[in-house]
């Protein structure tokens, strides 16, 4: 069923999913959405832009690790169509209400503020100004008071209201605390833009979830993923062990871990910041290092990150946000590292775009490398909305151009994830060639990361780079369609029936990778024309050049890999 | 003879006109310089740009306004390809010196600042700092002390010397007040990350002029041009008693005069800043209305404004600047313009940049419009350098980014020049297919503008648009390389001989209409190739979509030219 949400009449209209959609979800939905529904050339914070909530297909399966929901727009920060993902069990409260996407359309008057409650009497829309200005925390806080701590909710923060193009979606986890986010690509504005403060999702009355087709299949199924699961060593061990944090140490030591506005591939202070070191600290002070986003996940990659007095200064403290606002600004100290994630989350800021922000600014001479109390304080003035705080809200590449800045490390306008391309090229390809701009989740090419026939590009050579991209990009578009978690990826390449079981006892019918990437190159083709249409041609598939021209301290990387070859890693004609 | 001036090294050296430039002035020259040593993608205000001054083919000749320069680089504003054009007695001199083109290349260590003096002797480079973070009179006013007051100067003020994208080049006029301005395309930026602060141009010990190839017949020439500009109605009469700010009232009338941000087509206060009242005041206060920018100028478009107390409060106070200062920021006030137009001056900002750029902020509410004294406070943060300024100071484009404003009147980066498009169809399709961005001077197509044909299309009409735009693009890189006033353009397209006469009888050989136009679409293939390399497509050649569904009020102009219509503009292949 799908949700049509008007916020300007303030009125929900209720659809069957249409021939055409049946069968997809995540992903596959919101960009088949976008993509039919909005028109590429629109501004991204004005009427015309929309904002679907899509839970992946497997969500309603109970399957381990498979709740992840897919939020849709076009993106005001990259100007491509949008999909960014996000855990916690919002979704798995939208499938159990029997929602396929919720699609919020035509903003409220400007400066009123709303809250759509989605529940099994519909949808609702109420009066959200008592809301405006608070954090994500606090509006939380205020709509689990007002619907019952059972509710799982999205917020905008000031950045959303304020409608900067960094801002994103906070979401509450398993615990109800609004650590989650749907971070990239500026959706949070784009909530904003529609006058939509909060999304409540409540499914305290909810029948039983419709039965699969195959219930004992499924639950063997099931079983079977979640023993693999606990098999494999990455996430069996080491992501319970050390969450995504665990990566500090390898791309350090690979030299590509970016570092002071991605000018070194290695960072002198890692081992404060490291696995290790995380892992250490929050034990030390009676945090949670297995800290679960959603129900039933035996990953548990997530934690809780204590201050010295045992008192929670943030949780889903995870690898790209510790290297973007640590490394990337010259930042060695966890503690401040926790405080600066804590307050991107509460402003509803994406911690990625801030990080990568911030070290431009500090390649400005805005405030100095390493300096995390003036960090702060400019991560402040976003919520308050200063000139330099809506530059700074408006991203890296904004923030570049306001300062004149040489080094501006952002692919279609978004800010780098943390690796360094020049050292992990196919990571790089990705960047280069994903429908969203640089985004690591757009296929992530992982040093260890094999193709199909078992080859393991060196990340460092240009060899296979293409190729690994290109696979990648349909796998990540896969799992995004599935609601599957990237971290699951390990067993299922390994065993592909571990997936296509779970799919087939859930829904019926057959299913093969094949059929999965044949499905992800419809997605990717409708989201590669969506960005033509709106004006993207292939010479904007590319990184900045400097990552081509000069290379990487200390080990020396380039990025060699031409913008022609790279178009071959686009996965549709 | 061309100058090569490092600023890195502080020296200069003086080479021959290669073969390859042999016949080229003004801007076929700069554009074949930088087309042929600037690096397409270089960043703009990195080190693999140049600056490149050259006085067009005709300004040794002696004719009436024939005088003008062309400053040449890659703009960091639009990041295409630029050449900003500008009056005064600079190209005059630097011709008088034998001078066919000034390379600056090779940018000084930052921070610190440099002075450039062109003199019979050769280039030589000074020490400048003691001119750091002054405006652009007082720079040139200590130039003038230090070097005599016969020096014609070109300087930066704050603007260019922080490297913002609006900044301009203030140029001395015959007066030796520095209100010309290369002001288009943010090439006071570029002169600022060179570390060159300002540029003399003595020529007091020069020799006479090289002679011409038939003095005789050019003096007969120029007899004969200058008669034909007297009797033409508006090289003879309009320009001379009001300057080009005789186009408010009929813009105006014809319902395309930008208006609060480009939102309506007239202005209720166009009255008080028409033709009319200025000349009215400028006669009352006993200012100058009929002064020339450069000696020899017959037409003397420009004037002097003074207060009501008889002090000059800014000079060449013009139609674009009093339009986008006014009537697009609703302010009605020609003190108050008069005043913002001396600080844009003074600061070493593009007038029509900044004016469009604080229309765009009062649309976001930064400011209000018609509020003439919080504009004025805003221009002058641009000098102090704080967030704010630096935003104003980058430009339309940019403010517009930060504070999230859904109508910014730009192309390829650039603010629109005073037509609303939809009223003004031709020059709608010159801001859309100019190598340069939205810059009426790229191929201007008032009301009254005929083709070869005679045809006179009617404004409002889309009918032969594209026809016009495309003549009148080779019409105006034609009267760019020679160094020609475009307001000669009446009697010369009545008798075509009025100009060819004087380039036969100053160069010799045989000159033709088609000759000309033959050699402008070479420039302009070059200028395209530049930007093509530099990742334009023809998806860049348009106006913000906003002109084509969105009426002009009051009379309901829409833009209905499609993109595909506009590539015949372009006239080359």
């Amino acid at each position: 069923m799908i949700y049509r949400v008007s916020l300007a009449s303030r009125t929900a209209k209720r659809t069957g999913r249409p021939e055409k959609w049946v069968g997809l979800g995540g992903r596959a939905l919101t960009s088949a959405i976008i993509g039919a529904e909005v028109s590429p050339r629109v501004w991204p914070l004005g009427p015309g832009n929309k904002l679907v909530l899509a839970p992946g297909l497997l969500v309603n399966s109970g399957a381990s690790s498979t709740g992840r929901l897919s939020v849709g727009a076009k993106s005001p920060l990259t100007g491509t169509i949008k999909e960014s993902n996000v855990g916690g069990p919002s979704a798995q409260q939208l499938a159990r209400l029997g929602v396929d996407a919720v699609i919020f359309e035509e903003p409220a008057e400007r400066d009123q503020w709303l809250v759509a409650r989605v529940s099994t009497e519909g949808v609702e829309v109420l009066p959200g100004d008592h809301l405006a200005g608070l954090g994500v925390y606090e509006s939380v806080a205020r709509l689990r008071d007002q619907f019952g701590d059972k509710v799982a909710v999205f917020a905008i923060g000031p950045a959303g209201e304020h409608r900067l193009t960094a801002a994103s979606i906070g979401v509450t986890d398993a615990d109800g605390v609004p650590a989650r986010h749907a971070g990239r690509g500026g959706l949070g504005a784009v909530m904003g833009s529609l006058g939509l403060k909060a999304i409540v999702v409540d499914m305290t009355s909810a029948p039983a979830a419709a039965s699969p087709a195959d219930p004992e299949g499924l639950k063997a199924a099931n079983r079977r993923f979640v023993e693999a699961l606990r098999a494999h060593p990455v996430s069996g061990q080491s992501m319970p062990k050390y969450g995504t944090n665990a990566l500090v140490s390898p791309i350090n030591a690979l030299a590509g871990l970016p570092t002071r506005n991605f000018s070194q591939g290695q960072f002198e202070l890692a081992e404060q910041i490291n696995g290790d070191a995380l892992h250490d600290c929050i034990v030390e002070r009676g945090g949670d290092t297995t800290h679960r986003c959603m129900p039933g996940c035996v990953i548990r990659c997530s934690n809780t990150y204590l201050d010295e007095a045992g008192r929670e200064v943030t949780r889903g403290f995870e690898y790209e946000s510790i290297v973007l606002l640590g490394a990337d600004c010259g930042i060695g100290d966890l503690d401040a590292v926790a405080q600066l994630n804590y307050l991107c989350d509460d402003l509803g800021l994406d911690t990625m775009e801030i990080g990568v922000t911030l070290g431009v600014a500090m390649e400005a001479g805005v405030l100095a490398f390493g300096d995390a109390q003036a960090a702060l304080a400019l991560v402040a003035e976003v919520g308050q909305d200063t000139p330099l705080g809506r530059v700074v809200g408006q991203g890296a590449a904004v923030t570049g151009r306001v300062f004149g800045v040489a080094h501006v490390p952002v692919v279609k306008g978004q800010a780098m994830p943390a690796y360094d391309p020049r050292a992990f090229k196919g990571i790089g390809v990705t960047y280069a060639t994903s429908t969203m701009g640089a985004d690591h989740t757009a296929g992530n090419c992982l040093p260890g990361s094999a193709l199909p026939d078992g080859t393991i590009p060196d990340p460092h050579s240009r060899e296979h780079q293409v190729e690994l991209s290109r696979y990648m990009q349909q796998l990540a578009t896969t799992f995004d369609s599935l609601g599957l978690c990237w971290f699951t990826r390990g067993p299922i390449l390994a065993d592909n029936s571990l997936l296509t079981d779970i799919l087939a006892s859930q829904w019926g019918g057959e299913w093969t990778m094949d059929g999965l990437f044949a499905q992800a190159r419809q997605t990717l083709g409708v989201e590669l024309a969506f960005n033509r249409a709106a004006g993207f041609t292939p010479d904007d598939d590319r990184l900045p050049d400097y990552f081509s021209e000069e290379a990487l301290a200390p080990e020396g990387h380039e990025f060699d890999i031409s913008p022609e070859e790279m178009q071959h890693a686009i996965p549709v004609p």
